[in-house]
């Protein structure tokens, strides 16, 4: 099959566009990050969360990845985000020149911090480099204790986990050492945080993290 | 970008092997079904319910599609169900020749109906033939109403869809009605079925239409 030549053709081509992006934003002094989930995990519920709380010490602007819709960018919008809404057209993932484009969508002269939310999709993401500082996941309790080990290069490649929906856990059967077990064999010490967007519980410590991570790459 | 004829010749190719994989099927008299869905909203819990269901009128298989492990393979054979594991690799969808190579393991003179449980993705597998005579998509309650709208090539694509997870329905927001009007505008007259693997409540409709569906197929 001649596909794999073309694949690493453009994965190649992406990571070179990547450091390009990481350059601009190290430039504006910009601190960005990666946030990927399955679909409905609740990246775009922890954004609306995390954005007011941020907006004391930081400019945030978020880019929106979708297939198609403004859904998102419009829940952003509606806590007072700044957002950039990307349609992948089918696409399976953001890629570095989809965040290129995005970059000169945004006044980055402006901006402290970008947050990008990836498509919905636990394995396709993993392969993209877009040229952030950080990489997240978001992974939710009813989604099941088993994904670690069925979605490993998801799991291996992100520094920090958010596990979301954790009031859900009395109404599902979500065993947390099978899952933390299988997230520490592929990621060992890995910054976890379990939470609730709906109550609200561990969302302050989530907060916490990402603003001392941004402020230490900011005043670099 | 070289990528677009690329993809277009991979589909193509793709298409023409399901074409072989249907032929096939259908010289074996055998009725075949590709569920998909988001990672973690019950494909393999699903079947753990309807396999044992069936196991008096139909000779049963099961493929599984996972990027790794065999979990999910193991979860069928503990119910009494014959299955092949295709392990992806990283790959983020099954294709028509995995399909091809998971026949030629299974006893095809022996059976009546394939099971294919594609990888947990809700975008990628729905530009995928397979050769299947039907295609089915698990929906979950916990991944919100806005699915239709976000993935609708996925919810545009399928003869059947299953809501699961509705025992959460008083744990979580989601807007039913707002679902259902996203994929009637994606799918007009789709069959649909909302139940719980965990309460087992409206499993035996899900079922029933199975078992007439295959029925029907197989006494053509």
């Amino acid at each position: 099959m001649a596909t794999i030549p073309v694949v690493e053709k453009i994965t190649k081509a992406n990571d070179q566009l990547a450091v390009l992006n990481r350059r601009r934003l190290d430039e504006h002094g910009i601190f960005a990050m990666n946030i990927m989930a399955s679909p409905g995990a609740g990246k775009t519920s922890l954004l609306e969360l995390t954005i007011p709380e941020l907006a004391d010490g930081f400019r945030v602007a978020v880019v929106e990845g979708d297939l198609a819709t403004n859904l998102d960018a419009d829940r952003i919008d509606a806590v007072g985000g700044m957002s950039v809404q990307v349609n992948t057209g089918g696409g399976c993932h953001l890629d570095a020149s989809m965040i290129a484009d995005a970059l000169d969508r945004l006044p980055l002269e402006e901006l402290d911090l970008v947050i990008v939310e990836n498509v919905g999709n636990l394995i396709c993401p993993a392969s993209f480099k877009l040229g952030t500082h950080t990489s997240v996941l978001v992974a939710s309790v009813p989604e099941g204790d088993d994904k670690p080990y069925k979605y490993p290069s998801m799991y291996r490649g992100v520094e920090a986990l958010v596990v979301n929906k954790i009031d859900l856990l009395p109404h599902v059967d979500f065993d947390m050492e099978r899952f933390r077990r299988g997230v520490e064999n592929l990621n060992e010490g890995i910054v976890s945080f379990p939470l609730s967007c709906r109550t609200r519980e561990g969302v302050d410590a989530w907060v916490n993290w990402l603003a001392v991570l941004a402020k230490q790459h900011i005043s670099r």
